[in-house]
């Protein structure tokens, strides 16, 4: 297989963003990707787009040709495909994009993330994304996204005695990053007590545990390792990658305290990448929820299961804290639009790998991650990317 | 790049199935497929789902999870990827297996098509298929997809002296060969006279001129081919693929007569094919409307442009004509479950380069083609097989 490098980065404001169209923010995110990577227009040879929902957020399926046609490559007839996997197919994009020059098929692919989500109400959002759970079996008595998350939230406090007071330290921190951020939807920092006597969306979550609707999306160049120093004096290896799936619904696992897909996806990356968990200095994880973030890092290994709540309490996860963790903000405070978030994780830690994450700087960032789910967590990605000395 | 091998095919009926749901439909076509390879299930590596949309057609996303889970595969924890390209998922979801196995990433592979269409009435379900075409641009202003593919039609008949006689004998072709094929949505025989005289749904396009609503799957499980031998004695290579993208909405295309993503798709896979269009004896050819294969066997090189209804009137892509096309009965006749098309093309393909499609056998088949279309032509999907000697 040949390696693969991100040489090029983009990304657009996130947030509630009514003035911008779905094609709008897809275009702008690629573009700025692409000016970023230094290559020509002419050069790509494939597009591959990160989408959950666009059929019923926009009414528009076939957006992998809208993008196509809308960056005005029409007349390059290149191959554009949408891929989709609940909240990961940003992060299955990258993926496939990383297979298709390995396999010799193409040497240079962007790769864009996009949804525009706020076109419609929040309660229709709020199903829209239910629709990624298992809607024969959950969804159909009632099941909220925020409230299967919640019962894995019940029981994680259960077992672990993880407590309110350290989900909200996770809040708490996502916010303080993407203070940082200037891309990101809320550049606040918030209080602990903020989270704690915020109104209930299912309990034991309230809405400061809940990550946002947003519209936006993010791109990346990839290109094949023997080429890129081409193009780029500081392209980001792709070191391994892992996907995994598992049970869609809830009630067939066999623990809701762990996510089995992300433990295997993340096994796979670390073994395709010959690193272990301890060499990694920066981490962009799935915290759609508070305690997302917190059975994220369990399971991906930088923290014991069941200390995923004392660590984050502790700071081992703040910036240039053991490892930082979503120093973007993540999906809680840089903001959620779902098919862009697997690209905007990478967009990250490749940000942080140049060394040019500013105020947000991870010292020595040398390996970075990015965890990505679908539905609650019956998809999960990892991906580990590495500095090039 | 390694070489890709089909060596197992699966598919259920097609037709208004009723009694039957997305996951059950899905899960059939694979097991039979599995059963015809003759690998276990443990032997594969990853699962790829192509489907338009389910999201709309049935209320679930995270299809590629759904599929894994309820082919009893969860423990596995496969990589399980949806890709979306309008009505040429199916096609593209192939391509993406085919460069896994090719990158060395996987080995087996396998890769369903699916769609559940008649859950919702004829109108939602006609509404959904415009979602392929440009909502902002074309659905907007009340285009239907029949009427889009109207105007081609008109024009074909303006430039080229095509004729609705020569239409509907595409339809009759392909009725003909349905007749033959037991998983066929329609099984009999049609006149000519029964095309001409039925209702208008976009004149110039009577209703059987169209393809139906359907529900059905079909699979196909790839191999590397150097360890394909090990489980068939009858592999069939993947000569060469290509896929292109066009403008999405028709008034931007240069040509409303040719589809430039088949002829750029074709172009690209019959090159990496090394074979020329007179070495195919054997094509299945996207066919939702009638007007759609003429253009097609066109913009394939199969006859001169503009020559396609009357090689199609004078039989030469009739069963053992010139070239055999839509032996299985094409969309029109097997039926159209969107997300299944590309597989079936597939499926039957392989069948045919096996020796194993009873009365529709096309002699001396050694090289077939199939040719998916998304939306009206902005997306585009050419493979060609080979039999092994």
């Amino acid at each position: 297989m040949r390696d693969v490098a991100v040489i090029g980065i983009g990304e657009t404001q996130f947030g509630e963003l009514w003035d911008k169209s779905f094609r709008e923010l897809g275009i702008e995110a690629g573009l700025k990707a692409i000016e970023d990577s230094g290559i020509a227009a002419e050069d790509l040879d494939a597009i591959y787009v990160g989408n959950m929902s666009a059929g019923k957020f926009i009414d528009q399926e076939h957006v992998s040709a809208l993008v196509a046609d809308y960056s005005g490559l029409a007349d390059q007839h290149l191959p554009a495909v949408r891929v989709e996997g609940g909240g990961a197919c940003g992060a299955i994009a990258i993926l496939q994009a990383a297979m298709a020059i390995a396999s010799g098929m193409h040497d240079i692919v962007i790769v864009g993330g996009a949804e525009k989500m706020t076109d419609v109400g929040d309660v229709q959002a709020g199903a829209i994304l239910s629709a990624t759970a298992d809607q024969e079996w959950e969804s159909v008595f009632g099941a909220t996204f925020a409230g299967l998350y919640a019962m894995m939230a019940r029981r994680h406090m259960y077992e672990f005695n993880t407590t309110r007071e350290q989900m909200a330290q996770v809040a708490v921190k996502n916010h303080k990053n993407g203070a940082l951020n200037p891309h990101a939807q809320f550049q606040r920092e918030i209080t602990p007590d903020m989270v704690l006597k915020a109104p209930w969306v299912a309990e034991p979550l309230s809405v400061f545990d809940c990550a946002p609707l947003s519209d936006g999306a993010a791109a990346v160049v990839l290109c094949a390792m023997d080429r890129a120093r081409k193009f780029s004096d500081t392209p980001v290896r792709i070191l391994g990658s892992g996907q995994a799936s598992d049970f869609l619904a809830l009630h067939d696992r066999r623990d809701l305290t762990t996510m089995d897909a992300t433990v295997v996806a993340g096994k796979r990356a670390f073994h395709a990448a010959g690193v272990t968990p301890d060499k990694v200095q920066v981490a962009e994880v799935h915290d759609n929820f508070t305690i997302t973030e917190i059975i994220a890092i369990e399971d991906l290994r930088f923290v014991k299961k069941g200390l995923g709540g004392m660590a984050t309490e502790e700071g081992e996860t703040a910036l240039n804290g053991k490892i930082s963790v979503n120093t973007s903000g993540g999906l809680k405070a840089r903001g959620q639009p779902v098919g862009a978030t697997g690209v905007a994780q990478a967009v990250e830690i490749v940000r942080q790998l140049r060394g040019e994450a500013g105020k947000r700087q991870v010292s020595n960032a040398e390996i970075g991650l990015t965890h990505t789910l679908g539905g609650t967590g019956a998809t999960a990605v990892v991906h580990l990317f590495g500095r090039m000395n």
